[in-house]
């Protein structure tokens, strides 16, 4: 068996091989679920869920993961009650936890901060989102899907939308299926969103197709279309704001005889019209209910229990 | 066995048999508690609690009857850092949460998200309270406490105060005691506290006797007295508030040769004076300790586990 | 077996018996962590925790303490969701809460209330920090680690810095260590920050030599060197706190030749310079370490079940 990654920071070090096992796993422990309910796995663990930034769905699935998992969870939300508030360094933070539990999940408002925590932690350590940086766990959760919905992660067209520029989410993704065969990934935004240059560095090292543009027409030609809402605080102007929410939108006339797949990390806010839900193209509920058996699954990898 | 409600919404569809068959589990589970401290009942499911609206006894005694109960625990906490205060809507919230967990209790500000949240919902949901609408598990709860200390639901005289317009405590409460035989509900309250139009026309459409007043006196007559704190947020003018918190309280002086019960869902701040605690007529904290017992027969029951 | 408390509000009635009972159940504690991750001793038991007022450390350790002995936790956080904050009694809390769980753990932001508290509990309590009055749990991890570092409690020249003013830490260690044979105490500081009138008195009762001092200088000839960060707030100039921080500050130099173990209740601020964390000086990553099978001796204790 080939060295697995200690600590989750970033998608960069994903061998096809891993993410192969992280499927095969997640599948076990979707089934588990769904005839069991729960297992002992982690019945003698203690996980603790840093959440120093606002987060819904990432808080709650690896709430449920832990809990599906038969762990002791730690948790801790907000920054203000935080000792980072007071001052303390991420560092310090981390080696204190550290010696509370067997494993740290943080998501940190800062850019750079997984990198930080991980180098220092005496236990496993995943990123659940830092600034506007990574969010490798749900660039696992969506390839996960992809490769439930398509049976594949090469040969693809895969359009990115609609915030290139601060979706940590569309980052991991990238990044993540940028090291499949024959791929083509098109950003879809804004001129005032596209993605930031290190990530057009990156992947413009790699053996990937990337284009850019502002016209959504023709988007669901690809096989995958991967929308993120717009961020309003990203916005200077409200006039701006609202002109482009009205503009990038999935309709059900986009995806007319379309047989691309929709996802979202969620919340959904403007950018997929309410009318998509019932059409098979929409994937986006399956990919949410997919973060409990994978994160299930990293948390079990992390801990050697699998 | 007759159908019972898969989602707890509003106390309008419960029946006499059910609530019967709550208050025989509810006994059961109150005993297993005494005894045994916890069963392993729910040990293989995970329930949501989702309080978005701040709460303390309803939040801590479902966290009390979930661990009771051996079940797995999902929290979230306040309006900030859920999604949809991002401008997620109720429906995608729940759709999400319900592949999250077994079961979800929500506590929410807005009046009628309860109803909606339970017509999206995939697994049973239970309305922790929304807005100034009802809040049906503290219902059940009183009239538990009723049933316990009287041995009935009929033949009562029941006086509410001191805001019958906000507290959605005395709705509750009121609506379902109104399908009792041969009652009488009395709402005593500052003028401009009295209960809102569409609680009096449902309550005018029932067997059953209504009257307002703003006059406390006499009120020790009936068989229970529930009144629960003025709200101070609810006042325009600071005089008012500060003439009426003095006015509306209960006091041994009103109780004197009174055997009627007094129940206050708490928090208690100046509607009940602090000497009426070592009366035999004070049973408000028999009443909030019923709540554990109470809401572990509610998750038992929605999860068919009794 | 002599009489324990029932409930940890001060470090006042700790015996010479009590603590050493403590530190032996701690040691097993930690042995079982290490070998077995989890116990099942308190898995028929739900304790609350409550924290009012913002701590990272005692509310993660006292997490991980009841979740390293399985038992079901009832979680509260911060002041504005509370029903104290809507003008309910610290009293009314516990009586409420104590019928929810099977022991109390608060932090509180006001001096006393964890007398109060205690005062009406019917479970057991245990006080985790009460405004700027006492900390006792922190300083039994801290008389601990003094023990287990150095082998003995008397015949000890500690030093205390940099603000026995507001330091609730500092205030605890003190009283607990000024019951032990030959104990000098030095508490040095800003003028400003010295140590409050009351607990002055009490030291000034006990047969232990007492100084104060703002003179860092020399600091390292003691036995113990337990320091705690400036608190900015507690400063009317902020130029009078910029220039104290860089005053007070533990240092390789300060530390040249020097034996004395370094603590520090965390977090780290300004008051220690990183480059100690490598000299064998170092014991407070230690300390924070033993937070979680100490304060897993004090539930089993009080919950009898050690």
């Amino acid at each position: 068996m080939s060295a697995e990654p200690r600590h989750i920071v970033s998608v960069e070090p994903f061998t096809r091989d891993y993410l192969q096992r992280v499927f095969t796993i997640t599948d076990e422990m979707d089934l588990m679920v769904q005839t069991r309910g729960r297992t002992g796995l982690l019945d003698d663990c203690v996980v603790a869920l840093l959440f120093y930034e606002p987060s819904s769905r990432t808080m709650l699935s690896f709430q449920s993961a832990a809990q599906r998992l038969r762990a002791g969870v730690l948790f801790a939300q907000g920054r203000d009650g935080s000792s980072m508030k007071k001052g303390e360094s991420i560092e310090d933070t981390i080696r204190v936890v550290a010696s509370y539990s067997d494993l740290i999940v943080m998501r940190h408002w800062e850019h750079g901060a997984a990198e930080r925590a991980a180098s220092i932690s005496t236990v496993p350590f995943i990123n659940g989102g830092d600034g506007g940086n990574e969010h490798p766990t749900q660039a696992l959760i969506d390839a996960y899907t992809i490769h439930r919905e398509l049976g594949r992660l090469d040969d693809l067209h895969v359009v990115f939308g609609f915030d290139p520029r601060h979706s940590r989410s569309i980052h991991s993704l990238a990044l993540l299926l940028s090291r499949g065969q024959n791929m083509r990934l098109t950003f879809v935004s804004p001129d005032e969103l596209r993605m930031p240059p290190w990530l057009r560095e990156r992947l413009a090292a790699r053996n990937v197709v990337v284009e850019e543009t502002s016209a959504l027409a023709g988007s669901a030609e690809a096989d995958v279309l991967y929308v993120n809402r717009l961020q309003q605080e990203r916005f200077a102007s409200p006039a701006d704001f609202e002109r482009l929410r009205r503009k990038f939108v999935v309709t059900p006339e986009l995806l007319d005889g379309s047989s691309a797949i929709v996802l979202d990390p969620l919340p959904r806010i403007d950018e997929i019209d309410l009318a998509v839900d019932a059409l098979p193209n929409a994937k986006y509920f399956e990919q949410v209910a997919h973060g409990v058996p994978l994160r299930m699954a990293l948390l079990a990898m992390l801990l050697d229990r699998r």
